[in-house]
């Protein structure tokens, strides 16, 4: 038993640089969706290397794949690891792959060096994690413990008109019984994701590694601003009920409530704003946004919705304005495991490699998982923190350090 | 000679009535596009009643209607009298309309009493006013005085891909002959508009008649703010390039320099707003807005120009976005005439009826005859300053009024 388990940058590379190529968009970045060609060819390269390694394969009725590495306990729930393989429209090669390839590394170089965990640990790849084709995120994930169900992916339909249902079965898998499938509590001991962080905190530090002691909570808010289509030449300033006006009084509140008037993990963002009528020369009659608030911290989400609705509740009173806010989604923040991280962090110290905590601000199919099981993340740096886009960049060596970092985390964590 | 032409309330009530019936969307507003079998109908009614008068008709190649009363000085340049009879998409009777009615009821009156001016009286109705058809406001007026070409007919195309150009020749016109029909400078004495206020002025204040000194000029401007689509998630506020945080400050700017740092007349509206991508969860990489500014002093449209640029310059720098300012439309201030205006006036005084001076911020036909003739307009209040909507009103009490006015000054406008 030791812990020099080293992975092998090379094979690494390859791995990202082959599935690289199954791409639909190849002169505009990486796209690569569920259940298309591309996605196919990425499986059967996986599927292969899994194969040659010996490991027990499995893929469930909508087409998450999970391949075992036998324990010497083979009755004890495993360790998972591992993220996802498709991409958004134009997105970039690490998204997703680097985590997957990470886990097909860690067990590679144990079967390389005939190490025998004590639990299984099992690779675990998620289908449609990004949304981008039926349009709801982590919808593999979501399926796998069940809050998906075969009604549900019938309802998600994709711009062609076929849903994921229907896009499974064309795929040669069967939905209806998906129930046979479903990772229930008890059934894992752990799940642990690396990813790319997707955003700047790593690159601007100068550190490889993340260690994610929780993944924010999410609020998506509606907010409805209603005021009156006048003449925009005849109508005179001091008459005026213009929502437009009032929703930059919003969008101004909002964000400087998350840059300090909440926590420092706070986050809040306006995303998307609709104006009717949207014409030059008629002040607006309503103007709608979403409002993306972010926080591992119930207390930030709550704060930046308090001054919100405060401010909405002041400007309208001022301008003459009506409005109306609609909580449109709602995800509560993951706390991950002590014994993730711990695993992490004893890893990250033995070898020597730098490390810092920090939260995600992204979902990720690992805080799904959270209902299930106890859940950790590692993050790899994305320089200048593109993501979702062809420049989106991780350096192999960052990779490999993560890969290194798994692989003692997962020696640990597969302990009985 | 006698001032004492009075108007006839039911008469001028029945023509918007039955103007009312031509309307393609009877249960929504009025909507009476040009050249349309709507648009057909209400010219056949009113070219019965011109005819009934015993008026000179003359159509030209682009549809616009004029009708003659003689005067005793037949070669004298014409007092000009009129509005237009098409409508926005769900509008209301009185756009428009009120002006075309006032001039048909004025000539009736004199007519009637067998008045007989020295200078002819033309009653004119300009096709296409509002531009909805087409897509180009005053377009009617503008072939007229020959700023648009039978050429830029060509350009301007509707909904269905048909040209005004072609329209007008399905209607029987023949544009290409525009050219003889060109209203030059010297060819009319003055043009005098009755239309709706289309704000709440007037009816607030509660008075009958405004007497317009100015037509605003417009400045449109394109902004574009360009910052970085980061995750809305995994970036925190700090590193943030976000320009829907700095449109905000924008437009805050805009109506805090219109409403108080600029000149009493000015006006300026974000009514148009693009975000892109525009999903909740991406902090926004272009923000467009088209800021529309106008005055009847030039100082006013360069004053919010110049702060907006300051602050845009100011928010790019602190914020680390870069912006582009274009300008897509210009249109110069008009001063009415005196001559007009003093018409209008003595014609309101001696009536003992109520007015006040005002500037137009729509602009009208009146502005662009202003190149080749001295113009003026008065303005009949709107109740609650609604307009193109179906709520448009107006009481007949006050669109009499403002005939009666009409008739004193055309009176005293076709003396030689």
């Amino acid at each position: 038993m030791t812990n020099n388990h080293i992975s092998n940058k090379e094979r690494i590379d390859k791995h990202i640089d082959t599935l690289a190529w199954y791409n639909s968009t190849p002169t505009k970045g990486i796209t690569r969706f569920s259940y298309t060609e591309q996605d196919r060819k990425a499986r059967e390269y996986l599927l292969d290397k899994m194969a040659e390694l010996g490991l027990q394969i499995t893929q469930d009725s909508v087409g998450n794949i999970r391949a075992r590495l036998e324990g010497s306990y083979s009755d004890a729930p495993p360790v998972l690891t591992g993220s996802h393989i498709d991409t958004v429209r134009h997105g970039g090669k690490y998204d997703g792959v680097v985590g997957v390839v990470c886990a097909l590394e860690a067990l590679t170089v144990f079967k390389e060096q005939s190490y025998i965990p004590q639990r299984p640990i099992d690779l675990i790849i998620f289908v449609e994690e990004e949304g981008v084709n039926f349009g709801a995120g982590l919808a593999g994930s979501k399926a796998l413990v069940g809050t998906y169900t075969p009604e549900t992916l019938k309802t998600l339909v994709n711009d062609d008109g076929v849903s994921m249902y229907d896009g499974a079965k064309s795929f040669g898998l069967d939905p209806d019984t998906m129930g046979d499938h479903l990772l229930k509590p008890g059934d894992a001991h752990a799940m642990v994701e690396v990813h790319i962080e997707q955003s700047v905190v790593l690159d601007t530090e100068k550190i490889s590694l993340g260690i994610v002691t929780g993944i924010a909570g999410i609020e998506w808010l509606r907010v409805e601003i209603e005021g009156q289509p006048d003449h925009a030449g005849a109508m005179p300033m001091q008459y005026r009920k213009d929502p437009m006006a009032g929703a930059a009084e919003i969008i101004a509140t909002i964000e400087e409530t998350a840059r300090s008037g909440a926590l420092p993990t706070t986050v809040a963002t306006v995303g998307k704003i609709l104006c009717s009528p949207n014409v030059p020369n008629v002040i607006p009659e309503k103007v709608h946004l979403v409002v993306d608030i972010r926080d591992v911290d119930p207390a930030g989400i709550e704060t930046v919705t308090r001054m919100l609705i405060q401010k909405l509740e002041q400007v309208a009173s001022r301008r003459n304005l009506s409005y109306t806010v609609k909580n449109v989604s709602s995800i509560g923040p993951t706390t991950c495991s002590e014994k993730v991280v711990d695993a992490l962090e004893q890893s990250a110290k033995k070898r020597g490699i730098a490390y810092k905590y920090m939260i995600s601000g992204a979902l990720h199919d690992t805080a799904v998982l959270a209902g299930i099981t106890e859940v950790g993340m590692l993050f790899v740096p994305s320089i200048h923190g593109r993501s979702h886009c062809p420049q989106e960049y991780t350096s192999i060596d960052d990779i490999a350090k993560g890969c290194d970092v798994l692989l003692g985390a997962l020696e640990k964590l597969s302990k009985l």
